[in-house]
């Protein structure tokens, strides 16, 4: 962490602020305490075919910022910066990353250094493997470590947040089998800014779909990464991702086929996630939703054993946008920047 | 089916009208060819709590019948039609029917009659088991005969109709193991009018909800009955549903170990649904949108394998009001009373 | 009307299939009893851009023409119909009109054809005046008779609709000053499928809005026209629209200075509405709700005065796809051709 | 304001803790700075029926309260604290407020204390009137030096907040006329947690709906009452209320005569709030969407002259729950209790 005061603050870049990553990371900032103390500024707001328009025209939520003006993402722009949070298209962060400063903390949002595994990222990807970055879901064991102090960090997945802080316990403990089925069900932010027919408000109101199904989405070499980390065996995922007509949340129904009793399975989580400070675990007979979720950085999970089907099953829910995106960023920033962790996030949601 | 015209229709009474269940019998029968001609006529039209009111003020999509009284659900009330429609709470159903003629038809879109195995209603439904009457799933190989002519008719559950639809021809086939996953999201009509705080707009809208998580939702043995009549071995079910923010519609997200490949387990959907008027199989690749069948009586199923996880993965999309209740009903009583089976209902939805 | 029979069937040509104009209006054809009686197909079906797709691919609830491919909206697909149907940006219709047979009956959904005054014309829409059709709004004094046998049919805006239906029995009958103020909400359908960041999901759902504030909307002109054809004076319109977060219906609180008492007031709109089949006032204290129009072809009215402020207060409810466009399309197409009007249109909405 | 320390910190109660105004008062304490340095702490939460419950059962999103134990709303649980919010139903405060303290500051979100005209409370609340307090708004002129210091607040309704702060300017300066015509459209949460069927979520999900028509609803003599404050003639208001699909926000579209142009009436409000931290004017040519202001405290307004008609046309956007409700509510405390008035409040929104 830079040696930051309201004389001397750290400056911050957001590539691509024009989107919905860039501006709940925006959000996260305008309320975070070292910005507030003036010890963290924002400086350039980078985006692609949007720059020269004000920051108010995209993110009318913003009204601090209303008026800052868009500059294009270029490496001259994201210079400078002591971090610079890249929420660009996969695919545009290892030049913009190999350009800047090693000190500069990089934080992408992006997929490029998510998977270590370069096949996998072929395969679902299409292009050249980047590399891989420290991973910012601080929850997974270990993960924390590697976060602190870290410049360079990879920021998950919103599917994958979901899914690994609901499974990871079960399958670290080794008290499922390692085949895990994850249908997980999205609002639409999920799917970006991005102008397709199907993400009109008028088809997305009043129907809920299916799509990537079969395990062709990217996010499932993720979760299986992720999962497999902490098992024996390779973890076989099955991922099915479903469009609901909200803005923001998912909720992931998750099992895997057990043998223990509930109440032997609530304990492992609990045990896995006492000192977390952002994973909420429901008592028994209760179940997420993702309305309480909104704007926070908690994921709140609940779990059973269904035991005439044989399986574990654990519903976690999650903003995308803020946990599973943005928040996880900004708490993988503490950690890297060595604040408080839950500086600037917070577990109270937007509700009703 | 009576000898029915204008000048001697037959009388159809619907118990319940000013419920969900209720109301989109009428918004069919309206419609309805046999109704149009002047055939068929509206009789009775019976409620709870809400008797004395008009249709309109619980219906007001329903213009032409908005002006009717509701009367009270008495055997009284209902006796001396020749088609009674029960949309009732659980449990009522039993005393109704035995009161009535057994020349009446009667249509119970209620779970009293649909299980076949008394300890599983006892555990399920905690009442004394009432009975089985023929299933109106016309589309499970078998239940057109029991339906066509039939008196007593039990209408499946929205869920089980979804599940089964989607499930029934892999398990009948012998291509997946017999260990069913159905994540299933639906509108919030398939919870009813009740007055539960979880189910007001402001809790609803902006936020998707697990329920009845673990095996214990009451339309996870009918499931199970189900797809257990095409198999040697006994189903086993892992059933969650989740409530999303929209009125109607159904998607249920079912997988089953499978060591076919996608083609040849298209081919066996192909040959399952190539007769069925009401099922619709999308092509490889594409998946349904729950907006696409509101109102219809349309099922449309997409289908793939997993072949990482070794999962048949179906996804099949209904209105849980229309196929998934009062057009399974409607479509019974059209076998039921030697109509075509098409009458009164489409495969045209409303969208967007 | 064509002799058409099932052996010489009347043909339907749709441009701008791909739209929501066109989707709706082949919703409606295809309920349409001359259609379901084989006396009307459906022959060509045009696209810009979406040409040579099927549509299924734009319209998944018209299953009975998923498999239809669309061709280009030109002369020679359209040349040969009995009956062309226009779903296009306003501004084409002229050259296609010109080519087409003048006993052709053309049917056109955009605006390019509405307004009779050419400055109003240019002012809104910036281009050269193409003329003046009969106005497919058959409610409105005279013009059921100028659309009987027509050829030539400009159906009206949406917001125009539901405006005039609520305001031409008091402008009429004198009961009100020529002041009329108009806030309309609709929902996003009425936008169409322009892909603009504003109609996404993630924008639209959980938020309202006002746009085209100040007058500058273009169906100003239009409600004013309707409006003042009734009056002695020119009617001012204050026309404020509102996009709220569903996909169809649009709701209308209208007010205007009035001194006359509900009473009085309810009586010119009794007498006005008597005979007309799509138009339902509503009893006194109950105003309509979109939900209760959605796919119906309905106008639901109510009104009231607010004596403290001098008001009349008049609500009106439609669906903005079918009787702020396609419905109204069809009413106008069952005139022109000789159907009974309320052919293959209903008053019954989809709800809930 | 108390001399209040982490060591000897200030006490809040919050009496109707279940309900939305209680839900929302607790989120934007729990992120106070005072809260959150451990000068304010949070007493005892009450309610009604809902005693005994924790307030995770009803606010699933205030997670860092999730085990409080809800206590019965009486003298006694109420008494002891420094400050009282009542978010109680109409007529309960003022024999709250007579129990308690002089120096307790009692805030009081229910309609009680917010009318001065005893004739019109009786006609609209039809009960005794209870007395007048001063009034939470204080961005109208002079009502900040009131709530300075003050021991007593009315809250104002979610619908005077957006009206008032819309026209009062205008009124104010003279350049309307002064009749004022509000179309307001609102979120669900408007209407509290009451359990009535057209407050279900799926009637009100795709569906707009007025009520109130004609001047009856209760907001109406408290919107004429702020307006006239700053007129010297009465000024007549014609209010409807809309309800739509969405859990919050309210837009309302406010007109009135005028004769000043577009720029003359912006110079007014931009004069009229040039120093104020939550209202925000919108540049010429936009207007507010109240998904902008989700969560947040600001009012966001956009206005321009519709020259043909002769009206000043104002927009305002402001979130019901917060600005309307709580927010200024808490706003109204920081006033009270000597804060800086913004603490605790944001003018972020949570988007998309």
């Amino acid at each position: 962490m830079g040696d930051w005061t309201v004389q001397n603050p750290g400056t911050i870049a957001v590539a691509g602020a024009s989107g919905y990553a860039g501006g709940e990371i925006l959000r996260l900032l305008l309320g975070h305490p070292a910005y507030v103390r003036g010890e963290l500024t924002i400086g350039a707001l980078t985006a692609g075919g949007n720059a020269g328009t004000t920051l108010g025209e995209h993110h009318a939520h913003l009204l601090p910022l209303a008026d800052r003006v868009l500059t294009a993402t270029t490496i001259d722009e994201l210079a400078g910066h002591d971090v610079v949070f890249l929420g660009l298209p996969h695919g545009n962060s290892a030049e913009i990353a190999n350009a800047l400063s090693d000190s500069t903390v990089i934080i992408d949002c992006g997929a490029d250094f998510r998977l270590a595994d370069a096949a996998a990222w072929e395969k679902y990807y299409g292009t050249a493997h980047a590399g891989t970055w420290p991973y910012g879901l601080p929850e997974l064991p270990g993960a924390r470590e590697r976060l602190t102090g870290a410049t360079r960090i990879a920021v998950p997945g919103c599917y994958p947040t979901a899914a690994s802080l609901a499974m990871a316990p079960a399958i670290a403990a080794g008290i499922v089998e390692p085949r895990v089925n994850v249908v997980a069900v999205s609002g639409t932010s999920g799917a970006g800014k991005a102008l397709k027919p199907n993400l009109l408000g008028s088809e997305v109101m009043g129907s809920v779909s299916a799509y990537g199904v079969g395990g062709v989405h990217r996010h499932t070499p993720e979760i299986r990464q992720n999962l497999s980390a902490f098992s024996d065996a390779e973890v076989t995922v099955s991922f099915t991702p479903v469009l609901a007509p909200m803005p923001r949340g998912i909720l992931a129904t998750c099992t895997a086929p057990t043998t223990v009793t509930a109440d032997e399975a609530r304990a492992v989580y609990e045990k896995a996630y006492a000192d977390e400070p952002f994973v909420h675990l429901l008592p028994e007979g209760r179940y997420p939703t993702t309305g309480s979720v909104l704007g926070s950085n908690a994921a709140v999970i609940g779990l059973t054993v269904d035991t005439e089907a044989g399986l574990l099953v654990v519903i976690s829910a999650i903003d995308n946008l803020t946990k599973g995106t943005a928040g996880g960023a900004v708490q993988s920033m503490n950690l890297a920047l060595g604040f408080t962790e839950t500086d600037g996030l917070s577990t109270v949601g937007l509700a009703p």
